[in-house]
């Protein structure tokens, strides 16, 4: 364990957001849930589109943003994930290093074009999300750097990587060579609607050990032990995980560790404007908490705290430094 | 004067903004004078993008902010810019379009790639702007549709467009075409440092009676009678244009109308994010509103309702609707 020359490394599908408002009749006209994530192919991609608002670009992917939280903070950070070599790819490529992340993972040269997802956020700043993968899904073993996965606390895994073959590959290769490591490997079961399409390889994962702490919030908790009750579930994830952070948006957060459990409040906000990166933020502010040695309470606090911000403007990257962020909130880091 | 198919049609730079906070360290480093407007080439913009932080991509360009503001208050618009067949041109033809603008300049399909603007937001919210042209000098005159410029109420020209050389020739053809259909010629002045390398162009436009309406801010107004006393230099735009409004930012504004003078507040903003935008969207309120017959105070205030939204988020285009956000203001449109 002597070299830790990251915090924590992250594995996940290299997306670019375009951000647009929608209203409800939007989201009903093109049949999508509100607030979850589904999968679209290049042809419903240029359809959406054409249909939706103006947008913004900006650089997303769930633990993509995560990592980038955590770099902010000031942590040392990596990420895995694949873009193509074109203009988005260089927009993702530029955005990630800004922030001093370790980004080397050779970017696509032929085929897809870099992933992007298509946000809509609604008036109550609920997002739905529609992911064309593109390039992200061909993220693949041979792009995992032994070395880089060993020298890092933590390893963060989307759940998103198990809808690509080749990810799910990288994902696994990835948790092998951090356990091997005697590092802590996390995962974020992403999207309910993701946890539905592949529970049982997710609960095989927390219940072989091979998954040290879960990041869940309500719905995808609900969905894990297929409950209604969200008591229920969330003390079986309890029961179950060694770790586990369960967030219920404004009712804050739950926090198991070894048995014992802790309650946190959310961060208030003036105007919640898009909840997009609400939930990756979260795991940032977290993981850099543990990674300092902070106590589960703290923990807590600074990943609320860092959620606030992503949740009061558009876009799913703090658009602040979030160590002055959390300086200004009493935290000595 | 009856097919007036369009309130406004504005000419102007077709460019994607590329925003990222910087410090006052970094613009001295770089030797960038805080709130104006560098040009810069495709070498400069390479090494500029690969040392700032990451950024939020979303369309810009001054008069087509101003042509977005129109058509989000539910004015009819058009405009007339040039991007390239790329990824960036795909995003600016997307968003302007999606807004029901107006929208048919060919795209250049070889050459220069899409203009782009590296806006650096320092802590105060000021924004400093390095563009690189790219296919947007390319407009010239054959990308004038005499018969959309002869079916607006009003022709709105941004100083800019003085840059490059073939962008001129298409600003003197649409004024030329709009003066012949009797119609309104609007100029702002975009930039101090744009007034400095055109100012007798500039005054000889407005004197000639060619422009019938000039927005200009402060530094801009002083820039052109090369004064440093404002109020000299507002009396002498009052004087010499049939119409001139001049912003003075949390000073408010000041109205000109065939020798009358009003001054109109601020819109409060509960915190300055981003000031890029603001006088675009000022210019947005102000048009629209004069459209519709309201009376110089009326356009003041719904100008500056409008450049508040603006300013209170990062970007320069709405992210409201805006003729909601009037109607809430208690404008009955």
């Amino acid at each position: 364990m002597t070299d830790t020359r990251y915090d924590v490394i992250g594995l996940g599908n290299a997306i670019v957001d375009v951000i647009a408002r929608a209203d409800e009749a939007f989201l009903a006209k093109h049949d999508l849930a509100k607030g979850s994530m589904h999968l679209i192919g290049p042809a419903q991609a240029d359809l959406l589109y054409s249909q939706m608002g103006p947008g913004t670009e900006s650089s997303g992917g769930s633990a993509a943003n995560t990592i980038a939280g955590i770099a902010s903070l000031g942590g040392s950070a990596a990420f895995a994930g694949k873009v193509a070599d074109d203009g988005l790819g260089e927009v993702f490529t530029h955005d990630i290093r800004a922030l001093g992340v370790g980004f080397d993972t050779a970017p696509l040269d032929s085929g897809a074009a870099t992933g992007r997802c298509l946000v809509l956020v609604t008036p109550d700043g609920e997002r739905t999300m529609n992911t064309f993968l593109g390039a992200a899904q061909e993220l693949g073993p041979a792009d995992i750097d032994e070395e880089m996965v060993a020298a890092s606390r933590m390893l963060y895994l989307e759940g998103y990587l198990w809808d690509p073959e080749n990810a799910k590959q990288a994902f696994v290769k990835a948790a092998e060579i951090a356990k091997t490591a005697g590092r802590e490997v996390v995962l974020t079961l992403s999207d309910a609607f993701c946890v539905e399409r592949y529970r049982d390889e997710f609960l095989e994962l927390i219940r072989s050990g091979t998954i040290d702490m879960v990041f869940a919030n309500e719905h995808e908790v609900r969905s894990l032990y297929q409950t209604g009750d969200l008591a229920t579930a969330m003390d079986a994830l309890g029961g179950e995980a060694r770790s586990a952070v369960i967030t219920r948006g404004a009712e804050g957060a739950t926090i198991f560790n070894t048995g014992s459990r802790v309650d946190v409040p959310c961060e208030p906000v003036a105007r919640v404007v898009d909840l997009t990166g609400a939930g990756d933020l979260y795991a940032a502010g977290f993981l850099f908490a543990k990674a300092r040695g902070m106590t589960p309470e703290e923990c807590g606090r600074l990943a609320a705290i860092c959620a606030s911000e992503v949740i009061s403007h558009v876009g799913a990257r703090p658009q602040v430094n979030l160590a002055d962020l959390a300086r200004e909130n009493g935290f000595p880091i």
